[in-house]
């Protein structure tokens, strides 16, 4: 066990705490006989669970004892060169270390592949929800043609917040930061980029394809205003941190972004720090729902791996034979088709809704609902919040920039996809 | 392939359309050999996918080139037969059939992991929803302490429609028929036999107990009335049919019964035909969502099956090393301790509401709330609605007692409990 902070306790305390029900699933005692931490402080309580404390990743990947590597310390730097030196010296590896196989999976699965060991990262994606091996092996029939993910749980923490107490972004997230669900650097939460880490693992393991990190759109919550929450749920929408891929045959669509989801997706239901993810396939749509992170849930997944490999599972790890998995060719993100919200400032006037209406329709953007919010600005400018129909981020931009070349666009639009 | 009906036929399909897809995650193709139907205008169907039609069942369980018989006849006489003589003939055997399960499991699982051969039942409970390998594998390392289940889409449905529509049970029951969500017989799906069998197999995978069906309290939604579905929702609950069961340490309690569930829960939004489960083990609740029946959802749980087998996987059927699971010992359902609905039928006259409350109090029964409901009735009778704190249904039927030999309830009491 390389790691014993949050997950590698929890790991420790549910092996622990249910040693004679595994020993019933497995046939097998799983013994951690190597905790890799460099806090000295930890000693003692390692030593407790009769485990041997190490300084140095490297004792584990070199102890003849040791059949499994559990990676929970995070990062690109050490978990990788732990990783990879685990499988090279035959071990299995489980790992939540997203970020890792989103960024270096490529080398990794190959690896893991050519060595015939598992690589289980169950826990990397949605944490306690049995999610992966769902995808991989019970749904492995369908082919999904779309998922739809909330995979970050203080992001939706930090937007129910907002939602439910009308909070702005910076004081729920300060409140996110003292309840533990938030780290003292948010960043890759807030911004997206932790949410893109797992929608990169989803499509190779639901779709069969690649699709680098860097091609991914992503957008984060931070510039999400309460305001628009507001209006939102007026027209029966919650805003949410999406993960969304479409196999439309051919191409993919994907990104991450703060959408609009209407109130008849279960979806719009998902509060606080859950997770929850929902496929499309032959099999109609599928939702599972549960803690995407913390101690227990990210440990129970640890440990499902963890049973599969005492099992003697055979490896399954990209649930597909052939682990080279064929580059996605990406739409072009501006031709996604999609409702959008818009709120825009406009000059408050007689006309102005006939001439916005006009540049929409200039530009193949029909409106669906157009409502004029709050009071006009002191120099005399509104906003109005538009609904479309299905169009194209580019012909909404279109419209936007003819609105502007015409002087009837004031500050900057804001913009959410309605799902 | 026993049975060329609904899911037979969406076995086919599936199979078909995603032939490629299939080789992609097992490195082999899964090919029909043979359909045992009787039907035999099926004959030309069955040869264009390649298949031979046979009327015979024993001619699958003789064939020397089938080495999987997914049985999809449905009852508990030629199926049994079936899979008994498939399984002693060495062959693996994948089967959506809960009430056989249900009733004989004591009989084939077993002789199933003498066998060690496959016993595939995913299709059996919930259709397309990922939720028996999830219990059995990724949530394996959980204590499961309380699982709850809405199984039957047929009674979600009927329910749905009384509560969206304010349709009588008999109406809503016609519809289900028209749409084909119902049977011409629908006592199975109505009365909560079906739930049944499928709890009596969630039991045994999740807590890893067997309870015998003979033993499961059943109560079924015939005599659901749209008023409590009225009065429920007034006081924020839908009326569901729920499956549920807890592990108390020591005892089990489960049953099957209508419901009055919070709608905090998302099991109160599971509508129309869907299915969902919520488990509550060390990683939190995890509610997982989706077609519980249909042809091509239950396809996907019986190709998911054949997958496994196809990918050289170890038998895994009940999830146990030990395959002759411990009897449960059941908590007597009449200590059950729950929130209660009460509707009651007492005179009209000053003090009514007193008498009850002492009625409630002399048998250890807290309200929570109490309304008049409705106009009093000719022989100036009135319906009180009364919601109670957590109270065991003995006390509940104390109350019950004192009040008739009281005098002070006419009619039959209407009764269900909260969640």
């Amino acid at each position: 066990l390389a790691g014993l902070g949050t997950v590698g306790g929890g790991v420790a305390e549910l092996l622990e705490e249910n040693r004679d029900w595994i020993r019933r699933r497995t046939g097998r005692d799983v013994v951690i006989k190597a905790v890799a931490d460099r806090d000295e402080s930890k000693r003692a309580r390692v030593e407790a669970m009769g485990a041997e404390l190490v300084d140095d990743i490297q004792k584990l990947i070199h102890d003849p004892d040791i059949d499994v590597v559990v990676e929970l310390i995070g990062g690109t730097g050490a978990a990788r060169e732990l990783i990879v030196g685990a499988l090279e010296a035959g071990k299995h590896v489980v790992t939540a270390n997203k970020a890792l196989l989103a960024e270096h999976g490529s080398e990794i699965f190959p690896l893991a592949a050519a060595k015939g060991l598992h690589l289980g990262f169950e826990a990397s994606v949605a944490g306690g929800v049995p999610l992966l091996q769902s995808v991989k092996e019970t749904l492995a029939a369908n082919r999904v043609h779309r998922l739809l993910g909330i995979l970050n749980g203080t992001a939706n923490f930090i937007l129910s917040e907002m939602t439910d107490k009308g909070m702005p972004f910076d004081q729920a997230l300060k409140l996110a930061q003292e309840k533990g669900f938030a780290e003292a650097d948010p960043t890759l939460d807030i911004e997206g980029m932790d949410t893109a880490h797992k929608l990169v693992l989803l499509i190779q393991l639901a779709f069969g394809q690649y699709l680098p990190l860097s091609d991914l759109p992503v957008r984060g919550i931070s510039g999400v205003d309460p305001t628009d929450i507001g209006y939102a749920r007026e027209f029966g929408y919650q805003i949410k941190l999406i993960a969304e891929a479409r196999d439309l045959g051919g191409q993919i669509e994907a990104g991450v972004f703060p959408a609009l989801v209407s109130g008849q997706y279960l979806l719009a239901s998902v509060r606080g720090s859950f997770n929850a993810v929902r496929l499309e396939g032959n099999a109609g749509p599928i939702m599972l729902h549960g803690h995407g992170a913390g101690d227990l849930p990210t440990a129970s997944a640890v440990l499902g791996d963890l049973i599969a490999i005492s099992r003697g599972a055979a490896p399954n790890n990209l649930g597909f034979v052939d682990v080279d998995l064929p580059r996605a060719v990406q739409q072009p993100p501006e031709l996604t088709v999609s409702r959008q919200y818009l709120r825009l400032l406009v000059p408050d006037r007689p006309g102005m809704l006939r001439d916005l209406g006009a540049a929409m329709a200039d530009n193949e953007v029909s409106l669906a609902q157009i409502i004029q919010k709050g009071e006009p600005t002191n120099d005399r400018m509104v906003h109005i919040v538009a609904l479309t129909h299905e169009s194209t981020a580019k012909d909404i931009q279109g419209a936007l920039d003819q609105l502007r070349a015409e002087d009837l666009l004031g500050g900057e639009p804001i913009w959410y996809r309605i799902l």
